[in-house]
């Protein structure tokens, strides 16, 4: 972590050291080290440029720990014009284990650089009341998954300080720096791939779950592009994460006279595969599956799921992208595409 | 959202409306609307005490909005003394699809009652160390999941002005209030599941992964509490979340003699079976197979998959918990034992 010094105003003092359960603050480790606030504040910030004796350090130190002292995130923000924190909205859609792990990794690396990320669920809040609701909290970047940010949120959100918007989704939006996550790459991918096994009937999931319009619609549009001019059709199959939406496609399966399908993601896979096997309809010879996400349940499935892997940029590329965004407000915005997309075959398709 | 009405010290004002790139204040919005800050305060903190005419409401909410103004919550809780923030540490172990909607319940239902709920990832912190860094953000509250926080901890967090400290976790901590998720009832219902359907024999997978022993040493104590003076058996099977390991477990498998397996979860229980029935391995004839979390996964897989239903608690009812705790910080820290297990029996047992 890397504090930026403060002062600031305090209650009065007690006359001793806070008895048990009042706040102690940095005036109060200052008396019981004998030093003056601005050597407590040099210290606790590791504020390397002041030479200050180690054994001063050690003093100071223990009369924080002994008083349970801790500085105030949001005293050293207000005082700084703006905070270390990167707010990372919590996405409004169901995250599966891939995207888990991809912001996790984000958050480990933009710690790296001493930010404090921060995810906030804003539930139910949309566009500009979400950025307002965002914009209380006064982080010096956000960084939005998904597509719930419109141009006006932008403007709030740098007009309340923010120093970079950073939108992590399909589309670039007014006035934020945006990493695409395009994922008409995986729809190609998966499209390209059955047509080269010689299929020309293709059916592709569309999830109905809410949320998901904004990778389900560019996955279909991807799946249409690769086939354009080929001859090959493309049938939209809308379709609930549940059983018995399943068994109902997979009932009426072998009248839709596909002999493909793109199935969304892996759990999708493996949720139509249990139905078309109820019915008997067989893998792969009757029909190609292709998964996306390739998550180890593909490989445990049988016949083995062939899949999309996707090819997310690291987190520590991201929090450098972050980070140059911070510490160069003016500069303008830029849109990146960040999505690969490459077919593991297997024995489903 | 509530609003505490506060009035905090402003920089210079700048001459006219704040030019583009500043950040707008409760006194630039006075200034435009042609009233006290006071006022601009009570109306856009929804003060319903006070009586200010529609027309003023009006005009000043145009003020605000005109401007580009948001409150900052950091001055609010820094006058206030304290926040509405309620602060949710991510958890430190691989979250399931059932934790995570656990989660995103109590997001909601805390939401509802007006707290603003931030989770905050300390990758690599542990202890007191992380109860610092969230001290520093100066929670109301700080709801903590998994077994990370010792006494010292919560006292560092008091400290600093937490109201209340809930730890959602297998054991109580000192000084603050406990939602036990007690495991051993999920691993006691399954031990005695597999006794009633004449199993004698019966291993319990523990996965190899970090962060998993505060559940998976409980789920097994749990078996053997079943189990224990039945003259049934316990085996203890390690296992990485992987097919090389399973594999290797399963190859083995015949000369552990076990009629029975309790597998941690579902997601275990899906890659192991596939291992056993690779094997040659029948189930449920040869071995019963029983998981946990009560997954889709398991209704889909073949046999269908008993498991145990785990019953937490509704995100209102957490919520409602917390903010008790919050209006009465010098109430006696609570444990309260919030999981119920039951057993949903299917063609795997």
């Amino acid at each position: 972590m890397r504090y930026v010094m403060v002062q600031i105003p305090n209650p009065p003092a007690p006359a001793s050291p806070a008895p048990t359960r009042s706040v102690p603050t940095s005036a109060d480790v200052a008396r019981l080290a004998g030093v003056s606030r601005a050597t407590v504040s040099y210290v606790l910030n590791n504020a390397g440029a002041v030479r200050i004796s180690e054994p001063t350090r050690r003093r100071v130190r223990e009369a924080a720990r002994e008083l349970g002292y801790v500085p105030h995130a949001a005293a050293r923000s207000l005082r700084a014009g703006h905070s270390r924190m990167v707010l990372m909205p919590a996405p409004a859609f169901p995250v599966g284990p891939l995207y888990s792990q991809f912001i996790s990794d984000l958050q480990s690396a933009l710690g790296r650089l001493d930010y404090t990320v921060v995810q906030y669920g804003t539930v139910g809040l949309h566009d500009d009341e979400a950025a307002r609701a965002w914009a209380e909290l006064r982080p010096v970047a956000v960084l939005v998954p998904g597509s719930g940010l419109g141009p006006r949120g932008v403007e709030v959100l740098k007009r309340s300080g923010a120093r970079a918007v950073v939108t992590l989704g399909p589309e670039s939006v007014e006035g934020a720096h945006a990493l695409l996550l395009d994922h008409d790459v995986v729809g190609h991918s998966a499209g390209a791939h059955l047509f080269d096994r010689g299929r020309r009937r293709i059916g592709v999931v569309v999830p109905r779950e809410p949320g998901l319009e904004a990778f389900s619609a560019p996955r279909l549009a991807g799946v249409r592009a690769a086939l354009r001019g080929t001859g090959a059709t493309v049938t939209e199959l809308p379709l609930a994460h549940d059983e018995g939406a399943a068994a109902r496609l997979a009932a009426r399966w072998r009248d839709l006279g596909l002999d493909a399908v793109f199935t969304y993601n892996d759990e999708y896979a493996m949720l139509l595969m249990r139905a078309l096997e109820d019915e008997g309809v067989r893998i792969p010879e009757e029909v190609a599956v292709v998964g996306a996400d390739n998550l180890m349940l593909g490989r445990l499935l049988r016949p083995r799921l062939s899949t999309v892997h996707l090819e997310l940029p690291s987190g520590r590329e991201l929090a450098g992208l972050v980070d140059r965004a911070v510490r160069d407000p003016a500069a303008a915005p830029e849109a990146r595409k960040v999505l690969g997309a490459t077919v593991v075959r297997r024995e489903s398709s």
